[in-house]
């Protein structure tokens, strides 16, 4: 059998933080507990297949730039199977009990969209066989609805119905493919669902087609009994000038505006946030506010850039406060972490992919396990409970339930007259948590 | 009695686009008329109380940098009248038919609650008379509670319920003003509702206080028979680190999730806009789609400095969007152009004010004539409808209409094979724009 | 012969203002004479080979999108023969009088080195002939030394001195090949010169190779008797995290460093000034101020969006203000405007190409004609003569020839006292400048 | 004798990493030894006198926030003598060695310039008493140029001579203060150095009076024997629209021009980095290729923010990068590590100036650390010395020499054929990186 990954012999270890072994866990020591449940279980990390086995290298600038030796073979069906069978090779080698992918990674386009129907087909029942073989699981599958140039003007919200038609057809199929692999959630993103310029939009009317879309979607999946849980993820822009899903807020106010509310949840990623101007923390809290939220593509941007550079995760300070929010929203439940992260180009080597998501779950771990720490000791609960505490009286209880008014809290005033002013403690509770690092 | 702005006359006229007298309007023709209507029905300028009256020129680095002669009475409330004076004269001499205040713009804060009650009241009358004595009209009112230091950690999301109480009270004060004044309009903009860390904040509890203090208002506003729309203005930032009104879409989302849709429209700024990531004409598409636009606060950022630089609007391409967007939305109904600008520190006379609002004028004015003649043209409808044509078959409707399901795409895409890719012709309509201006 | 631009019959005409027409020029008069030259001299336009020609409009997220005529010869050195016939076509039909390219643009790569070097020298003839039978000229040759894989890291700043030497082997082709078409200018765009991440990087020592780069370059041009300008083109990031030619001022103070001051000028492009931070415009007067404007790469950027979108330029204020440095600078000497600008993906169309360049070509024809009437008008002119003149004086002048002294400038405080402020205007002078639009 | 930090009995000590004492040190051990060097030596840590005794808590949005028992006097000079004893009993329980100031932070505008100078001299003759008494030094002096309405154009930039020259005069007496408080370093911040809209400006002009102010300056400091450092601190805008110090690169290259190379080094800040599209990592090694680091503004900017948030330093990748470089280049020399940070607005009591800088200190304190096992171990530095290792050849010492020639190059590449290209290694790089945190 073709060994695609040589250089790490067997499954990458957890040695601890004193290894010097750059094929080892310092961190991510699976079986381990934390608060209750294994790291294992807590974090639930997933492979990406469209960065780790098909990203080529290229970009804007350049050609692509990595030779694989699962892309030798020259019939496509051929190469599919290759990487398949690396892409396997490469999940149990390093432990990660998850997959995500497109419908057009496991298999090719074909020359119709019957044929391309039959790749796909077959490409699942390999890769139902690897994950019987392995254990590996299946995260969420997704269709591919933005590379192909017939997307050019979006999927769901194009102008050509025939296009919206296609998206449909290829989505029937990516979902029946994620069921007949076992995948416990469906994602959403719409790449090119948005618009280039509101010179040619009808912007309304695109929101609509996609929440047709949607619909279609939920209908099919009760047809066919697919249980797993469907999810939108937001991103503000690029491909498109301006996508409709641009943050965790839209996707909502969309979901609650066409009766889509009850059959969605979010698929938020790091770096989609920040290019949305939020904190990744900030995301994960309105998703957790709104009991939103479903999972988490981990990785990491870089704010002096204006693209999704998505590379591996490996600041402590992001890991550590996306941790905190995932557990006091009480875990990412069906969901999980899935690395939708690539290695800079100039990583061109293999073994560069094992080095990216051992630093990436390193983090996670640690992460998680500062997050842990956090809220054992308390002290950040202890301090919010103490600041919020004036609304514990029956007046404040009395306007939260709907039964105040301006006049009884003029009223207060009058009593009461000035409020003392607090100190937030922004810069005592940043020294907190470095304390924790 | 003292006359203010000696520069200035008599009233700004209009003298058309050959005029180089610099205090002339060369396109603002109030009577003119536009698509059945005025000029000055379509675009009911407002000038905005804070900036032109009570802006000092300081800034982050610099001290107050403007004398003004209604800044010399020693006294609050002297001062507060000479203020009230000049303003009027301003609008007058300007022909604004419309001006925008807060609370704490037009009268000074006192030693109690009570007094500045007091206060407000007393220049309540005051603007009331000058109103009645010059036909000028009150667009908008809010209440400021962003300023003082009691609401440092926000008003209606403070942690402290007395600030909360406190902001209550003030807000039913302006409302009732704002009454008084036969505003049309009362806006919230909650330039402290938000976090600055995550760290001390309950997020979710923040915006059910948010949410009660709004049910609030509208309950006062029933009580009182104040009949004016109720407008909420998104920001994403600034001052907070993390505004909780972001942007339309987040503001539409909150309204939906705490039963508040019915009672608020929206109020949008172009800085805003482009502060949160998006075009102003964005903003306006979303709120016009969700018949939601109520009004507007007319200035322009620069896209290379990160704040709100409130500058006059002088791009003929965004005010010429903007009135796309607003006369495709059928109007702006009760609400208006209110000028959010302020002019730079550097313009430190008090002449520089009528430039500012001139020039700001002129652009709206030549912006309005460049979309009504854009739509008498039709050329963009035209393309739209000729590109959005595939949907009037009967499958796509019946998909609009909830009744196709993928299996029918599918099937439907079987038939017809691969579709035909047209271009979205970008660069032609933008030159098609450009033969407008 | 083959017609690979059917959709424009002949020459794209003059039409006027009012004309309807698409394909006519509506401002670009090529024989207009405006400031004592024709509109042609002034503007001196180029096409880009890459953006027109090989653009397949792929990108970060999407497969080719085109299908070009022009690349349906199977064999790399026919696709590229039709390529330069389709380009010479274009460039004819347009009435451009300039092209530019890279060597990898015109030509293949081929399997060795010196392969890549015969097909270039082949294709060079062949343009030879066409730029002989149409007329057209070169405006400026370039090397591709990003694209390929080998440049990972990097040309001239590359970590292996193969790479380098590779580079600069390269370029000396280059070099010859832009001498043998009569290139006016050669142009170095460092889209690898520069890092990933300092962790890997000796920053120094890498901008010491690029300077031996260069010096090996122009000694080179010195040797073979190229007596075109060389100008480097700055960007501060893409595809590359931190680019050592960051804007004009980090080039200039380069050239300084390494004793090449008075061998480069400046290649300016819009989309870079703005990615760097600035405006085009600042680079424009920055170039202009030391003398260093060589040449300008015109499009226009999306400030929302974090990469170099090269947009075709179609806002008339950027095209005006352009112009106004251009001409205050006294004109792009032996440089000229090339249109380093592509069609949306969505536009997928080859006259989509037409509507491009007419559109920037018109945009910039009337932005020369605005700055010119403004220059005429002498309106900012007279404005800033008036600011500046307390320079006039004896003191303030042997300040300014280093006589001065902190003491003589205090005597002159103590005798005159405190400064009078005077206002900015910019506002009026925002006015002004619409008053020219 | 009046206590102004009661909160704080008597000096912050260092308790070790295990305390719980949020005054206390948890890393900053003064005295421990670090690569041959103590922390205080290495650190030279000095408190801003204008973010922390000066800065009332207003922002663009608020009023002031803070009440400082230091501000309770009502004649200015008072105050100013109570603001001077609160600075140094912070700087002396802080156990801080430095501090810096403007001229206008230590004593009131007068009502006239000479005023203003009196001011000055008597609030130096009272510093230099408590310098004497404490032991607390200056790091270094600098003169506000840009809060006072004179400066509104500029200082030295100015197109009024008249205020030039009060800006000569007005720094003659800075230079002047800080040399009789034994400052080691004058700085020069031109936040209003720089324009507004280049409507109205002479861009080159401006440059050339900046360069005439500097020359009159250090012909000044010859004049009187001052022999501390001149250092420019580059900013690109904020509150200009742009300054003509936009960065490290943009004040080398305007040093050279006008030659003023000799006289200065820089005082590089994170934020302004960050708001110059720079990492502050990348800016110290810009200085620090150019034998250019002068000394450090320490802070943290908001990369979601657009204006210099001015935080304390709270991340160690940041602090330890920054130690890196600094280490690299061999230390900070006569520079220091200056707290330009200010505590958030909410944090309002004076205690919050406590846990600012104490966790400023820390986070440096273990930066350093950080840094220094990383130098330690070798790591990083071996696998540049492997990745640069080809320049050792006789060829590429050649080229570098100036006596290479592009056939040498080509002739290699002849020989050699198409080089091999090796990983950057950066995902492992940063693994190795938080190994050491």
């Amino acid at each position: 059998m073709t060994v695609y990954f040589p250089e790490v012999k067997d499954t990458v270890l957890y040695e601890g933080p004193g290894s010097k072994n750059p094929l080892a866990f310092k961190w991510y020591d699976r079986k381990k507990e934390v608060m209750g449940k294994t790291m294992e279980q807590h974090l639930r990390f997933a492979v990406a297949y469209w960065h780790t086995l098909k990203n080529d290298g290229g970009d804007p600038f350049g050609a692509p730039a990595v030779s694989r030796k699962w892309n030798e073979p020259s019939d496509p069906m051929d190469r599919a199977r290759a990487t398949c069978d690396a892409a396997f090779e490469f999940f149990t080698k390093l432990s990660a009990p998850y997959y995500c992918f497109h419908d057009r990674d496991l298999s090719p386009e074909g020359d119709s969209f019957k044929a391309s129907c039959d790749n796909l087909e077959k490409m699942v029942a390999h890769a139902k066989t690897l994950q019987k073989e392995t254990g590996v699981k299946l995260l969420w599958g997704t269709a591919n609805l933005f590379s192909h140039p017939r997307y050019l003007h979006g999927a769901g919200t194009n102008p050509d119905f025939h296009v919206f038609a296609y998206a449909a057809a290829q989505v029937k199929h990516a979902i029946a493919a994620t069921k007949e692999l076992g995948g416990e959630n469906y994602v959403f993103w719409g790449g090119r669902e948005g618009y280039e310029t509101l010179l040619n939009t009808r912007l309304k009317q695109e929101q609509e087609q996609m929440a047709a879309f949607f619909h279609l979607c939920v209908d099919y999946a009760k047809e066919i009994g697919f249980t797993g849980q469907f999810l939108i993820e937001p991103k503000p822009k690029e491909p498109t000038k301006h996508q409709y899903d641009f943050d965790a807020s839209t996707v909502l106010n969309f979901l609650r505006t066409y009766d889509l509310y009850d059959h969605f949840k979010l698929n938020l990623e790091a770096n989609h946030a920040t290019l949305a101007g939020h904190t990744f923390e900030h995301e994960l809290a309105v998703a957790g506010a709104a009991g939103k939220l479903g999972s988490i593509d981990v990785n990491r941007g870089d704010l002096l850039l204006g693209w999704d550079t998505d590379q591996f995760p490996t600041d402590l300070y992001s890991t550590a406060f996306a941790m905190l929010e995932v557990l006091q929203t009480g875990g990412i439940g069906s969901g999980g972490l899935n690395f939708d992260s690539k290695v800079r180009r100039p990583s061109c080597d293999s073994v560069d992919l094992f080095y990216g998501h051992i630093g990436g779950m390193d983090t996670f771990a640690r992460g998680l396990l500062i997050a842990a720490a956090i809220i054992e000791d308390g002290v950040l609960e202890q301090f919010k409970q103490e600041r919020y505490s004036p609304w514990q009286g029956s007046l404040p209880q009395s306007v939260m339930d709907g039964q105040g008014s301006l006049a009884l809290c003029e009223k207060f005033v009058l009593e009461k007259g000035e409020p003392t002013v607090k100190s937030g403690r922004q810069e005592y509770l940043e020294n907190v948590i470095n304390s924790f690092i």
